[in-house]
């Protein structure tokens, strides 16, 4: 091995662990500026500030439901049998910002959300009322503070609601619409450019002649891209061409904060033009990870702006792999968070597994229940088991085989 | 409680179960029509055609190591020691379209996914040689096969490769790039439109008034609707005016596939204008579901092309948990697909809950490792606490309280 490693050009280093490439990656990479938004672009993107709460919310006493608001000892006689009557002198509708006062004694008939009159300290529910108009009947004792919301009682002002790092989901944009924020200070969604390369390839749609395959890497990883947070494109297919390959990348600098290409970065040497395009400039690190399938992985930074670029093996089983292991935390981390790793699960093999010696295997399998059952077609080209699976089955570096019943851990893709 | 329903109009019907106004729902919604659309924008739709392989994947027998194509029979004698060298005739890069023959005791130089020439019946891997160019040593016998991928290996002509109904995520378009396909038939992501009404409801960014708050229903509920698949927008608050909420409702037929109000709805009777404007149509439906929160729902269709419409409550928390209970299944309906059901699973109570008689209640926790922690602050406008769950936790409608360490079944939220 030796003597064709040096035929080619390589010296042969051992592979490097997993985490150990995961955190390269991650040390490399520098969060993108902070910028702001409107909330209904927030989706997606990361805090960059913390949100706080500048009016207590509700920023008022208000009523929790539809009924009257009252002075809790006059009902203090009220039961089915002995209503207690008390005569309505105002109605107050959510929205209605005008100042009401009650006088003990009577009733003020108040929506949901309504803004409590001065005077009162509890609303009666309609429910336990007749809802009269003019007069109510109110057929239950109500305590002081029934059905009131206080000012304060979601939050207080001043009090932290949101803080740097979360990203916005519809609940966190929730909170912040409720605190009036019409704008936040965020880390955007990343702009990836996703590029397949090589002779091989052809455009889904297009006739096949032998001796080609369809693209498929692009359309799969600008999706799984978006799928992670990003917003991502494909380009055409880059041909093998030693001249332009470094070109079509350079191209792409000026609107991408993150470039992953497929392709070009395996053994073979003067064929894999985007490893030989790349490594000229040094600031590109051709890496064999100890993992089966993806051990070929290239990272570094491209262009003045020291954009990310992953250079993700051809194969699409060893693409897609390779993006969720690596491309997935690097799109967070651009985002100044760490939120994008896939969840892990244990679970019980439901047929024996066999794994290289040395290299992790994560293996195509279907979860369900518990139980985790490996695929048929677990080769790096073979893309059909690829759309059956939702999960990948880890084999340890040490392990070669794993019998049927063994607990395994999986990893639940998105 | 008859005298005070009679008194707003209403009839007292037992509330329904949380599963029957599901299947109402799901019963009443018509998948959107199929429709071409290319690879790049299939992401989030659903499949409304098989797709199969039109040729077997690969369509030729093709590398799956960069090496030397060769007849196994020549290696016969071939080891570390005694190395059996052959004169290299040619040479196929991926992508090579050119016929190529191997003659008996030659090799071809071949890298990964080029076509195997005829003639040959297996790879030598580069590293079991010594990457000579005008003759190779091969230092270990290979076995016929050997590091070739078949033809067919993948999938053969003819076969499904994705079903209808399957949503397209990366790895489905993946497949369904690799068998060549520029673009699909599927059922769209639906188009929604969410409009939150409310003489109290103010525009974030804008100057708060006691007695106002911040909308952020819709919000929330257009980035859920999102997360869940749709294409969806928010519109401006809809205030309270009888005459105005029917129109600003039909204003957003032309461009929506599902509209969803919140607010307007509650027992309070002339202030719950979404109500009476729906009531009047006789295509809306207004249900007491035995849930807590959410329990005052509204469904049914509007207009001639009879577009859902949802009328949620105006708490923001009931708005969410009705969205996540009734909306997000809808739009799997709407795409002719049952996959957006949140998954449920079971964990420890790390603390005692109550919930309120006949309703099913979904309380706001944190689920990690098997326990979910009820956070404080349950109430149906506490939208803070909502900003930090992850899980809704299920009280059954027959219990009032559970104690700490009881096992309850948990809704995981996207």
């Amino acid at each position: 091995m030796t003597g064709a490693g040096a035929a080619i050009g390589i010296v042969d280093r051992p592979p490097i662990s997993v985490e150990a490439h995961q955190s390269a990656i991650l040390q490399a990479i520098t969060p993108l500026a902070a910028v702001s938004v409107g909330l209904a672009s927030a989706e997606g993107c990361v805090l960059a500030e913390d949100v706080t709460a500048a009016v207590s919310l509700p920023s008022f006493d208000n009523s929790g439901m539809d009924g009257y608001a009252i002075q809790a000892a006059d009902t203090e006689l009220s039961s089915e049998r002995t209503a207690v009557t008390l005569p309505v002198t105002a109605e107050i509708a959510a929205g209605d910002t005008a100042t009401y006062r009650l006088l003990p004694g009577t009733a003020i008939k108040i929506m949901t959300g309504a803004r409590l009159p001065a005077g009162a300290d509890a609303v009666v529910p309609v429910e336990w009322t007749n809802g009269g108009a003019e007069h109510v009947e109110i057929y239950r004792r109500v305590d002081p503070g029934n059905a009131v919301r206080r000012a304060g009682g979601d939050a207080v002002a001043g009090e932290t609601l949101l803080r740097q790092g979360v990203r916005m989901r519809p609940m966190q944009i929730a909170v912040a619409a409720s605190a009036g924020r019409a704008a936040i200070r965020v880390r955007p969604r990343p702009r990836a450019v996703v590029l397949s390369t090589g002779n091989e390839l052809t455009e889904p749609g297009t006739p096949l002649v032998p001796g080609q395959i369809w693209d498929s890497n692009s359309y799969m990883l600008a999706a799984a891209a978006r799928e992670a947070g990003a917003l991502a494109d494909r380009r055409s297919v880059v041909p093998d061409d030693p001249a332009g390959v470094l070109p079509a990348l350079q191209d792409q600098l000026a609107h991408a904060d993150l470039l992953v290409t497929t392709g070009g970065v395996s053994m073979g040497g003067e064929h894999d033009v985007v490893k030989a395009a790349l490594q000229e400039l040094g600031t590109v690190t051709f890496t064999k990870v100890a993992v089966q399938p993806g051990m070929p992985q290239g990272f570094g930074t491209l262009g003045e702006d020291q954009v990310p670029i992953f250079t993700l093996p051809g194969n699409p089983v060893s693409a897609y792999v390779s993006f969720q292991l690596f491309v997935r935390p690097a799109i967070a981390a651009l985002q100044g968070a760490d939120d994008l790793r896939l969840p892990t699960v244990r679970a019980t093999l439901a047929a024996p597994v066999r794994s290289p010696e040395g290299r992790r295997s994560y293996l195509r399998g279907v979860l369900g229940d518990g139980i985790v059952t490996p695929l048929s077609g677990q080769g790096s080209h073979q893309i059909a088991a690829l759309g059956k699976a939702n999960a990948l089955i880890m084999v340890p570096e040490q392990e070669t085989r794993l019998p049927q019943g063994d607990t395994v851990e999986v990893l639940v893709l998105p």
